[in-house]
């Protein structure tokens, strides 16, 4: 009975990043928390199946110290090891292997930075870097710049989900560019998730609007006054902004008199 | 155990308007939809609890026709009517009248427009409008403009909620002042509740994240392609930024050197 | 030959209130300068012609202390008596029956104020504050908020300018809603100068782009760092943003693919 | 006597490009004017000393057909030859050694493009075009994304202006990403110049207030309805822009109670 009135509203399709299915949209990290608990419980509540780990800083094998691993297992969640802190391809590809080894990660986030004032990714270095991982055998999820141009060599040589910033890593100032991000998406085949910039709900809602495949946020969720709730509301909020591009929005009217030079304005 | 570790976040406080208790702060309308199987489908999907009613438009009791009430029970949601269309005070209590012999109904939400081009409400006839109806007996949910000033007359003469608009009906355009909203929600003490103007999940998300208590819209879902959709993305959307509000966003920060002139800018 | 070529450059009519005519299309304040001494240097690099006074504050008349009159001339500016700080129409009319008879003053700015946290006016209280000025002779332009209705109810009164705000007085954030500011330059036949809100030039700019007749600003010069050279720069902000006006602007482009959602969300 | 009033008030210092000192910060271009007269007539509005032409475009040479050069004389205006439609650093180096011959000029703009749909620049062979024409002797004003990390390795290489998009070419849609130019205005000791977004005063006098050098623009003047009015908009509003940008605005205040969670939401 329902198909007949809504034949479209079929459940959404998985994101699909490297052939691993994925029903949430969202991925979170594992900085600024105030304990690894509250890492797993922002966890839990926020839906997310996958995580991306600083592997330069937190600790994944001493027995001797609390371990991410003892409190968010890596058989429950994908473990994505990010470059944090790399700032050459070398760095990078030293840090992943590390990771690889142990804990058998193949799947991993890029990240080549350049400057401390603004953590943004050095593009040149960050194809450099990603064409040695994936020549190492890596499948590399790739943070970038919103450079559509850039964004196209990164997917050409093989990075199998493109990652442009939305804003400053912690900066929490929402989606600056949606033309660039819109214009990535338009031209991408491999999954497109905003990464870095998200400051709250609505920020991601935004970023799924303009038909990303997923957001990855860190700062929002650990630094909100309550990380939880923070991590259950960009959980509804990936969904909202996913369901809304889907569903597609009714146009924006103007109101006003047509033969004034409104249009364009406002 | 989660207790320990978010101890703040308890569930949410349900909305209470005028005594009523709802679950959702989410309100739909009964516009522009295909067909009333369609305006089922997707308050269904919404998951709200509350419905407006333009009495004058909306065939609630000729049983020779398609009734409203028969796909959207009265005993199943709250009908709330309203007075679309009418222009002023008078035109506003002979229709809730009416509605009220039909169907019982109290709770209503008042408008009172003045210029067919950008319907919006006439502040001076929606205030001696709404003394009008509250001395009649009804309680008063008021669409207005966002101007703080008239919305703490309309709580003072004994409105049960405060509507103001976020942008021209059936616009889309989102929330053009939050500025206005926000001034409006730090001195109400009934619930505040945009109505009007929301285009997207996003909308939705930002005016629960300003702190307003609810979000009533119609174009919205009904003129999207896929209404049943976004009447989904609209239940989350809501509950998204409800969330966000409670949990405390993280602060917004700028990157750039403290000693420039930055700050103020952007 | 210049007229063959650009056939429609003719010069700009001026701003006509109340039968008086002025080239220039910005009014400046006299309220938080250093000196009046700066004020009146403030006045000459902006080119304003016509300088608003709250008369309850400034000296006017005592000879015994510094006068704004002896610093900038009656005789060479349009003063434009105000009602800062009157929260009634009793308080508006004997204010600027005052002024009136202190220096002939006829053309005055009502403003009737409502709450001290943002100062918007009480728009109720306005109008009938309007039409006593008016039966009492005065030319009024009218300090208002930026709701369509109540700016056509203060035209049909006899307003000789309507001032809507653009934000709140002394926030400097800019034009909060071109959307209502467009509604009412297009309704208006008397001059529309926005009044409130501007912080930098861009702000004065977007103003008078949006069809507005001029601009109305104190603090946005007054507190900044240099407040005559921030006056030099809303002189040409205002030319800037009224030339463009008139020229006609380019349309935007989105540059993406028509088939793809992207209208109607950026 | 003015002087102790505005100690600061002191006159703008000149723009100087590689040794070149200019009065106007603003350069226009010569694509899409219905005449060369035209054209000649809105730089002569525009107040620009600079006007940048697409050589592969232009008729320089041919006395056959109307020429650029007796319309708008290089005796009395900086041309500064553009690569307008390369799309390789060899392409680039060809086109401006064709200049150079033509007409002798040394100062260039260097565009390197990608895909017609954005023409945005590929930074990597934008910087190795640079390179080439740098060691090939010329002075090369380059434009580019808004990425501060490309900006920085086109400023080490010696590139003599930084030249940062603010919207696609043509687009009119103003300058996207202001935390961008701020970051790349705060590292550069060369003048940075906005280039390509421009559509209408407003935008002009942002790019300004953000601290650009300057601000280049072709379709905003073009394409406006009346291109002569506009050019002398343009003139003004990055006046306008620049002196506020000098004087300091006044801080965004934001009228609410501190206590609230307002700071950082709007």
């Amino acid at each position: 009975m329902d198909d007949a009135v809504t034949p479209n509203a079929a459940e959404d399709t998985p994101l699909v990043v490297a052939g691993r299915t994925f029903t949430s949209r969202l991925i979170i990290g594992t900085g600024k928390y105030g304990t690894y608990a509250q890492n797993a419980e922002a966890l839990k509540a926020s839906g997310a199946e996958m995580i991306t780990v600083a592997v330069r800083r937190v600790n994944l094998s001493n027995p001797d110290e609390p371990r991410l691993v003892d409190f968010i297992s890596p058989d429950d969640y994908t473990y994505l090891p990010n470059t944090a802190g790399c700032f050459t391809g070398e760095d990078a590809i030293r840090t992943l292997r590390l990771a690889r080894e142990a804990g058998g990660w193949n799947l991993v986030k890029l990240e080549v930075l350049s400057d401390p004032k603004h953590l943004y990714p050095d593009m040149a270095e960050t194809l450099r870097a990603a064409e040695m991982l994936i020549k190492d055998g890596f499948e590399v999820m790739v943070y970038c710049s919103d450079d559509p141009v850039y964004a196209r060599k990164l997917e050409e040589i093989g990075c199998c989900a493109i990652m442009p910033l939305g804003a400053p890593i912690g900066s929490g100032l929402g989606i600056q560019n949606p033309v660039n991000i819109r214009l990535i998406v338009e031209q991408t085949k491999v999954p497109v998730i905003v990464d870095a910039g998200v400051g709250t709900a609505s920020d991601a809602a935004v970023a799924m609007e303009l038909g990303c495949d997923g957001v990855l946020m860190n700062t929002a969720i650990a630094e909100a006054k309550d990380p939880v709730r923070m991590a259950r509301a960009m959980r509804h909020a990936v969904i909202a902004g996913r369901e809304a591009y889907l569903a597609g929005r009714m146009p924006k009217k103007r109101y006003a008199d047509p033969s004034s030079p409104l249009s364009g304005l406002i």
